[in-house]
């Protein structure tokens, strides 16, 4: 039995719900899957310092929680912590970016992202250059009108989107099409068949990956530069976070 | 159920085994492995020209065989032929190097490639570039001895093996190994917990990423650069390649 | 006295005809020019998996005809097969990208690639990336109708390539233009004074690349990824395949 | 009169005085400094886990104490938190990687790094990567000890740390070197003259184009990517973040 | 007391005189300015044939008078011979386009340059990527249409070159707006406010970066590329830049 | 009949000897050759200072007697003033490392660079980057001895090139030997067989190149980067130099 913990960096339980019907619908027999929203944080992150935050925020829950689960997932794109808790959590962790990236380049060879908002794509473009694959990257493009509801973003703006996704195969040269931002967790599962490539997301991406780093069993880092950070002073930190740089269990 | 059809487009029956037995390791319950072998070209390939002979080869077994697939790992690191299959099949399609890639990017941020000869390096240097992935490339390092039977060099090698990925994470910053080529299937899983860092294989990973494929159904590509090739007059071609360019069942 | 092969990976006579006029109205006073068309294969390459086909093609009939040559030219856009023959053939191989290519960097800094179709850009792109001159390509554009006949696209389609090379100068920033596809054979002799800036093509670039191969003489690779593929067992090869590998003359 | 912000995203007291003091040797006249400690977090910043920590607490400092000075600096190379500050306050903000490199790039053409561990290097070609400048990096060295003491680690280590900045000369063809680290601040100005190439740290750099940035008056950003996050709902921040964030004074 | 001296590389007096200004208003207490003009030479830099005779004619100035000046400042965008100066000279040398580029870069993460013309952009482009920061570089835009007089450009074209700037925010994604060109010298200045992201010029950015590179004592390169050339035997060379290559006083 | 000019930017007799003698070897029947000295300047150049002083030779030498010839290429490794010369004269221009670099990339996929200083490599790092042709340079490998005479350099140094030349193939992993610079012209062909990969120099690779694209008739550019710079107000020129600005013959 795998057991995922998906971590929304993010105070919407909304988006949290819509992550975690898309994880359970994803999900292999014998897969459990838990969602925990952030604390304290943004209804979404736009921009990096709102990531910023949303990265203290997943770090503070994957301290205190990742003990009961085989495979962490920061469930937000942009992947806001995910570098930082690969290299302090014990197990694998990924994130919806990451994942679904990794999922775009099995498929074709340059992808577009679309995305639910014009101010999100720089902090987009930046993580997509952090991971290496600008080469690959044929565009982003984003909504243009303020969300009235971060939740049912699918829904309001489903038609637009399509149409985004198809201006990015027909002008920018998209092979595969990533559905960005955990609002719209499950949308690509919605579209099956109505886009002309390929069309994935983060969610459903990063499930299926992170029962593969499960299942394949790699192997910690003892070494290189996510071995766990070397111990030191600190001070006045949450205990959870504390325990961790201290490396006890 | 999930069927996978694995083609090694080399000749060598010994490799064709190590694939066929990770590949059932790995495989989830409920996915089926068949693994064919080429009925021409070389033992193994560490050059251009025998990755050439080889990608004719897989397209040649995959034209006749994938019809009773939902999905087909070009079984040699370097994945002679793999982006050419993408466009002519209407199935998944992924290949040693990239899947063994794509795990190696969600363990970490650079990655060494271990090899079995010191030649196959300039060809695994230039399948990284096509992939745009030279920016997490850590190094490639490879055996300097001349292999005395391809089917065993994981007895035979093990130990200089292991060396060479320990200079890989200590000299130049790998994150993650991925051990390379068909004939090394297999043992990133022998070597489990022996090594500093993450450790991953062509063969395990392309089996788990082709079923993630499968799961995700993202949609065939009916438009960009891997939908079908435009259909065209062509000429004294193997009839399954003939009936795929002609997109007849 | 130069003798050259023209490899036409295609089956396209007509087209094999362009590539030999515009061949021998290039070459030097004693040098000769042979072109020969494959026995299999499609019209034209526009994709990945057909150029897989052609330069399995190419491989055969270079393996069978180059004894008799001073240097080999695969006379398609896209060069398939070429790095592969550079490591198999004894004599200097070039192709038409990448001498037309070496042309436009000798004549300007940026270059904009002119071609027959759109589906053929990716292909196109991909092999700039793979020379790593990505930073030196302006655009890449294509006519976007289908084409009626493949030996007479210059006559047919003429006016609206000379609009996308003015639309490359005027737009992208190019300094060079490229007429690419042996469709395109000797386009580049008929535009001359046409165009704002100048312009090559691949079979007048590639004959005078090979001459000058020839006759610069700089010495065969015995080591290096260029050097002939290591000797070791192969299988149902075509005979003149396998004595290359054998490396028998 | 310019007042200068500088946060040590660390608890590192002794550090704090170090960066004080050469910010205060470097300051204009007419120039003020004022250094802040985190109140929570590490002794010092080797890990991207650490930097994560780091960059909430220079957040929390930041936006509490802003209002009262000109410019802000991140005080720890890696520049935890930079771009995100960069945003969300409404005075310029550098850091000392970014002010460093800077000085770098305007010195010479390829810089080397001189770190304080070997730990810290990806973190810091990260960073480096981040801020495109990859291509002017000759090398990032590191001691190789475990540190007594992060106070006194310019006496300690001086003369090991010179050593490593000729090896960057001599053998990476550094034509720069930039002394990494808060622990170091004041180190170029002690070494003066000993280097073969010019050399800087980041609190003095970052002390002077800090005071440039304000002196040149260039504009806040209404606009781009740079501009204040859209206003959202959020819950259970600190209050002076959560007033940043609804752009109150 | 810092001496800094600007070389406009141009024979254009009325640009020399908007160069003198903009210093003067940018230079802090204490800096000295003055402004050479060559004595050969063209109106403006528009191409990199004229580049190469300003940087002679600048090599040359800066030959004869440097001994009086603390540091150099090549005074026209595309920095004509800056790295050049760099090594021959014992003083610090920056041009305006690096040092634009390095307030841009402590600014935002991507800047476009607003140019004087079309022409001019290539010659730009090619100085960015020479500096390595192509990947930070959002777009150049230049007028269209021909310059009536190269001294009140500023005036004549105000309201065009804000409508440029505003389309590389709204369109090319730029954080930040560099305004190229000496003729442009003092625009930020009057512009300040009126563009909806931060606005630098060359020559303000010039002045402030120069007088750092004083104040911060980097020392001086003995080795590595800036290191002065090698003695070796010249003729007939200006007696100042004789004198340079001799090492002399 | 083709009329090629080479123009050596430094003052060395003896190495225009051993450019002419090259060039005379290479040139096809019916190509003459003639070679000029720069009047002013340096021995040979290794740095940038030195280049700047030699491409205003060339420029002078380039307008004074372009009007002879078909082509003119200007004979130092490093190509000092070759971009600014193909934009002002009417014939095609190369240089030695251009054309070298382009004979190299027809021969293998990575190539080193084999130079007669130390000092030297930065220069011409910076001059393959420009041509943004890095991706496939494999190393720059220098002697570390002062040369007793640039003109005898071949003879006194012939063996420790030849090993430099081997470790660039064995431990660079270089498929092509470039052996840099005028002073080295002819080496090539005596070294002919004694290198274990393909070798080129760039006196007989840009003769070759400039009589191919004198044949190839590629037209002039009259839009583009390298059409001629626009007429504007210049003064102090030398009267070729003038000419050439004024577009007169």
């Amino acid at each position: 039995m795998t057991r995922l913990l998906l971590i929304n960096p993010n105070i919407s339980d909304s988006v949290s719900e819509l992550i975690g019907a898309e994880a359970r619908r994803t999900a292999a027999p014998g897969t459990t899957v838990e969602v925990l929203t952030a604390p304290f944080g943004v209804a979404y992150i736009e921009t990096r310092f709102e990531a910023l935050i949303g990265a203290y925020a997943a770090a503070q829950l994957a301290a205190e929680h990742h003990a009961r689960f085989d495979a962490v997932i920061v469930a937000a794109f942009g992947d806001p912590g995910l570098p930082a808790l690969r290299e302090a959590l014990p197990c694998p962790v990924t994130g919806l970016t990451e994942a679904a990236l990794a999922s775009a380049c099995l498929l074709g060879h340059r992808f577009s992202i679309v995305a639910i908002s014009q101010r999100i794509r720089a902090w987009y473009r930046e993580t997509v250059h952090g991971y290496g694959l600008e080469g690959r990257l044929a565009s982003i493009r984003g909504l243009d009108e303020p969300l009235a509801d971060i939740g049912t973003v699918q829904g309001d703006q489903g038609e637009r989107l399509v149409a985004l996704a198809e201006r990015c195969v027909a002008e920018d040269g998209a092979d595969v099409i990533v559905l960005a931002g955990a609002p719209l967790a499950g949308l690509a599962r919605t579209l099956r068949g109505r886009l002309p490539v390929p069309c994935v997301d983060g969610v459903s991406s990063a499930v299926r990956h992170a029962e593969t780093l499960v299942a394949l069993q790699p192997g910690a880092a003892r070494a290189g530069s996510f071995a766990p950070p070397p111990v030191k002073p600190h001070r006045g930190l949450p205990p959870a976070i504390a325990r961790l740089l201290d490396r006890k269990p």
